[in-house]
């Protein structure tokens, strides 16, 4: 792709809030064009009319620096109707979407009721009940990082993890926690629990509740490298003996998993939501 | 609200991939309806007909057991154009949103290349770069937790927090890690610093990077009183006292800061990259 065909485009990211909704949905859409390439400006908390003209006063010097073929793209999430009036200024300079016009009008058909114009992303507001479990569940996932959960923990646990050191365990229960208000605890498959062939601790009673994540041998003595380097614990031989005990054990215990080779915390986050049928706390 | 009025709706969530981009979108937009009732049911990884055609039995299936009043509401994110149009087949159960659809055609008219159908959220793609900065932001944030930066390691920092101990710091890095792939190191402000009436350590050959956060005293004391009851560390007289002075510190070495009490992580991740001129790694 050649500079004249592709230039770098200037995004804009505005919203009343925090920018994370109109973020998630214009990299979405801007991922399906892959020979483009693009800058991002997040313009959060546009929520006077003030700062919405230095808005535009920002997008329209960005167009005056550029020719029409690579004028800005804006992403809104406006939701105060004078403020949204306002950016719709900008059509001259900027290629303008607002990403809740479409569905409102349908939506408040359906319902019955008005669009109320609140301010601020759903997960954005601290005072919600459902802020609050995601708060205490990332808490909790810290908390009980490594197995040094107590029996009674484990109860509160929505999920628990198992899975040989570094098989991605601790980031997804932090995202889970995160993203979805999900209690997520981890507990470590050590070499004593392959020799004793048996699930450690306490994890038998919360079979329901077990995911296991399981990896490549190769990613695993790199990942442990980095941690310990030139240690038996990272060594390749050991990596193998270690996911190969890890998997026989998983199978005879009937225990769910997935290989976190190549997936990301998002990808392995919604399987384990999926596999374990939890619904998400929004 | 009544229960005529407003009866519980299904929502689903479809998508070829992980179901976060419609589930932002959708969560987002049912927020703006105060006194609606949802039940959420996230769908992802529908990226086979058959797989979508499931996902529609279950649709029609939940249609049924409603009146039309209250059929479900659907929002996806197919990318597949054969699995897109099987979904549209609910049209006569549900309320279809399709959230790509109506900007797709604006943008390939605008970058002048056609949408490649590519499935999967933009953050969920485990061998981009983006994504690979993203954990690595995340691994900083958990090695880097409560002051054990090495100087070394604050030069590789995007952003140092500090505040006194339980203002925030730690869930707001392991946010920036995981939403912007921000490296943000936690530097607690103690007594001591207080005492000296200096920043810590190196923390002023950092200026650039800091950032406060503050809490109300009658906060903190609940905090902390969860970790350690009846602590000296946990009383209200002692909250007041290291919430003031962190604050005079700041004020005094010119440190930018907010208060986080009412705020979520995502505003306060928000305001802090406005702040500091972090744009997002996506």
């Amino acid at each position: 792709m050649n500079e004249s065909a592709s230039p770098t485009r200037t995004v804009f990211f505005v919203s009343d809030g925090t920018g994370i909704t109109a973020g998630t949905l214009g990299h979405s859409l801007l991922a399906q064009f892959s020979g483009a390439r693009f800058n991002s400006r997040n313009m959060p908390f546009v929520d006077t009319l003030d700062k919405a003209r230095d808005c535009m006063r920002q997008i329209r010097e960005t167009a005056q620096g550029t020719d029409s073929r690579s004028r800005p793209i804006v992403f809104s999430t406006l939701v105060n109707p004078e403020t949204a009036a306002a950016l719709r200024d900008v059509a001259g300079h900027a290629l303008l979407f607002d990403l809740f016009e479409h569905f409102i009008d349908p939506l408040e058909q359906e319902l019955g009721q008005p669009f109320t114009h609140t301010v601020g992303c759903f997960h954005g507001n601290a005072e919600s009940s459902n802020y609050k479990k995601r708060i205490e569940a990332m808490n909790f996932a810290m908390s009980h990082d490594d197995g040094i959960s107590s029996a009674v923990d484990l109860n509160d646990a929505d999920v628990i993890l198992v899975g040989v050191s570094r098989s991605g365990k601790t980031p997804t229960s932090i995202y889970l926690a995160m993203q979805f208000g999900v209690k997520a605890a981890n507990y470590p498959l050590i070499p004593e629990d392959f020799e004793r062939n048996k699930l450690p601790g306490e994890l038998h009673k919360h079979r329901a509740k077990l995911f296991g994540l399981s990896i490549a041998p190769e990613r695993l003595t790199q990942l442990r490298q980095e941690r310990r380097p030139n240690s038996h614990y990272a060594n390749l031989e050991n990596c193998r003996y270690e996911v190969e005990a890890a998997q026989k054990l998983m199978r005879r215990e009937n225990i769910r998993w997935l290989d976190s080779t190549t997936k990301s915390i998002e990808e392995i986050s919604a399987t384990i939501m999926q596999t374990v049928h939890i619904e998400p706390a929004y």
